[in-house]
């Protein structure tokens, strides 16, 4: 996809091209900074520089706007950076980095999205940082996307972490792709025992080249939690509200993405969020039931991670051969997105299709088997059809309103820790870190 | 669970057990009816009546309420019937019965709820319907629970509608569990080419025995949807908000379940729903753009299925070799929930986690991988990471903003009808029946 056809006018007519310092006027309306490439989605009509500042805009010219090209191309393969000097008036909280659209920008060769190396690229991105809070340290272990993250990553991050706050800083925010942000959250809901500080996950929607750039307020709002709020544990920090207004802190075990590219689109399921977080440092807190923040407790790294485990979503007419094969690999635990109250293809007319014999399969195998709502919203209850009380007499654990992708996470925790089958389907349904609701609030299925 | 204290101490004091004839006052109130049993969802203080005129209500007995039994307990196990006579002065539709909660209830023997094997005996819950429409014809091809649905139901039931509609029916109801209604709305979809009447699949997430039965407003909307709307195509109607207000028209390739047990857990994903309708018969149009009616024109059922069809989630620390075993065990199609804008595993440190080399043999081998948006709200898009563009160089196809339910029953249809990868490849993103939206409305993402 390229400009419209005004802008693409306006461009070629001034030669100029991404990389270029451009001046723009429209109307009584001066505007210089370096063109950005466009990136695929969005306005086709609008264009995005980096101003002076470090601040993105994203302009809409019309045909009566006038371009000029100030400067040739520059060659900004080597993003700029910004220091972040130590200072002693402003809280002290870790800064873990790894990766994703909030430390990506465009190639100014390419056009694709590449990721930056350095937290000091960071920075340049989000200048009113630097006023909020002081990093004691900056880490930043690995620079990946988040869809290739494996539990070694996650143990990783989870040591750094407890590390981090044990040897004094106030809050941790740990920045990272959107993709599995969630699963992240979940893995180290679970790993940091006695968390008693806050753990804010960090990411953004558009990448720093962009107008859209919705790093900057995540980055303040997580900061400002981490830094000076009571709201321990996990959390993810991400935008409320399509616009630039406030951020929703939500528990990490009960969060999902749930669209693919909205700056809003990280919301709580089967839980209200905890607080509002505004960059301006005001909190709002929405459901107080959260672990309150006691710096004098020590966390603990515990990471031991099953690596056998499988998520599994079933659907219509699908081969139950999938549950032998895991069987056959041997797996020692699968989590079923089962689809309503809690069932799996059982009394099916083609025999071949029921997944009775391989369910029993796993049984008698020892392979823990739960159920997670495939609906999303909701809670399970293996009592009221008859399909879902056969599973619960061949020893499928039934998850209540557990998250399928939590539960991926804590199984694959929980058999890293016991090898004993009554004692794994006794945790699965412990609430650990806040993955089970006590009860069912209908407010929070938000339609 | 069971009854609050108060409501059992009100039952154990007359002696009353489900199937019992009672006699309820609470101050002037007065309720005379059989008690049904209590199921495990909801309030445990509320009981269920059904009243002499068929109809449940719920109530909700205080301490200063009496119970009294006026009969034994009767033998319902042979659940009541209602005849439907025909009627000349009333639109003629057809009836197809397959099962599933709106043809459920409790049974008065172990508690759990039981198929209802006549559509007679789903008429009986919901006399009002006589006064709405006639039925033709009323089948029952089979009577099993959603989750036990297969392919060669869904193409027993597209030739049921595709017969009836030919035959001289204004439109279709079929009632089916809820579980897995959307996925058999998109198999009717595809299947029921050249469709220019309405065939509205309808459901219950409440059973016929339950005060909160969904079922008659559902069906009422339905039939008159069926009988006198010029919405033609397959549209899902169902409860649209918690209360007994309203139902939602939604297409049948764009709806998902997304509560367990709420009545309106059906919601249109990445799409407007059609229309609201009111069981009195009013309708709101909200998207004009669907097929309008034309009773003239044939509909043919092509109802070709490829059984080697997978549909698999995936999540951070997968093992690729899930990939491996649907080669090896010769599937011809795999529709991938990918992360984000279409994401899987690729660049991870651990390059045993990468899915690379097992997408380039399913490439190699001529099977058709599909990516479809894990986050479910929103669209893919492949050319802004460089991970997705790894993918499409790959020859993986990025499936737009279809859900992912709908893209698994789309590649079995597709892969029925070609053996050609390039043609199934191009069929997969042709618009088919209104499975890929043309663009992306902000507000259908709802929260």
């Amino acid at each position: 996809m390229s400009y419209s056809k005004t802008t693409k006018g306006l461009l070629d007519a001034a030669s100029v091209r991404p990389g270029d310092r451009i001046r723009i006027t429209s109307g009584s309306v001066v505007v210089e900074g370096l063109l950005l490439p466009r990136i695929e989605l969005g306005d086709t009509a609008a264009l995005t520089l980096k101003l002076d500042n470090g601040y993105n805009i994203g302009l809409r010219p019309d045909s009566d706007s006038t371009v000029e090209r100030m400067d040739r191309r520059q060659e900004l393969e080597q993003f700029p950076t910004r220091d972040f000097p130590r200072r002693d008036d402003l809280p002290a909280i870790s800064l873990i980095a790894t990766g994703g659209t909030i430390a990506s920008r465009v190639s100014y060769r390419t056009g694709a999205v590449h990721m930056l190396m350095k937290p000091e690229e960071v920075f340049y991105s989000v200048p009113e940082l630097a006023d909020v809070v002081t990093f004691r340290n900056v880490l930043s272990p690995f620079t990946i996307a988040s869809e290739d993250m494996t539990f070694r990553e996650y143990q990783q991050l989870a040591e750094a972490v407890a590390s981090e706050l044990n040897d004094g800083a106030l809050g941790a925010v740990l920045t990272h792709g959107t993709d599995t942000l969630h699963y992240t959250a979940a893995a180290l809901s679970f790993m940091l025992r006695d968390l008693r500080k806050p753990v804010c996950l960090v990411g953004a929607q558009r990448s720093a080249d962009r107008g859209s750039f919705d790093g900057p307020i995540n980055l303040v709002c997580a900061s400002r939690i981490a830094a000076t709020s009571d709201i321990a544990g996990v959390t993810l920090v991400m935008h409320g509200e399509s616009d630039d207004s406030y951020c929703l802190v939500t528990r990490g075990t009960k969060v999902r993405k749930l669209h693919t590219s909205r700056r809003d689109a990280f919301r709580p399921v089967n839980a209200p969020p905890i607080a509002k977080a505004w960059p301006d440092g005001r909190i709002e807190v929405l459901d107080n039931a959260y672990i309150k923040r006691d710096d004098a407790t020590t966390v603990t790294a515990d990471t031991a991670m099953e690596e056998k485990v499988a998520l599994l979503k079933v659907c219509p007419n699908q081969d139950p051969g999938i549950l032998h094969h895991y069987i056959d690999k041997g797996f020692r635990g699968i989590v079923v997105e089962a689809t309503g109250l809690g069932h799996v293809p059982t009394q099916t007319l083609n025999k071949e299709k029921s997944w009775l014999p391989a369910i029993e399969r796993a049984r008698d195998e020892g392979i823990i088997v739960c159920f997670a709502p495939q609906c999303m919203y909701g809670r399970l209850d293996p009592y009221v059809y008859e399909n879902a009380r056969l599973m619960l007499e061949r020893g499928v654990t039934f998850l209540e309103d557990m998250l399928p992708e939590t539960a991926y996470i804590k199984l694959a925790w929980v058999l890293g820790h016991t090898s004993d089958v009554a004692e794994a389907q006794r945790m699965m349904l412990d609430n650990i870190a806040g993955e089970v609701s006590p009860g069912s609030d209908p407010a929070t299925f938000r339609y």
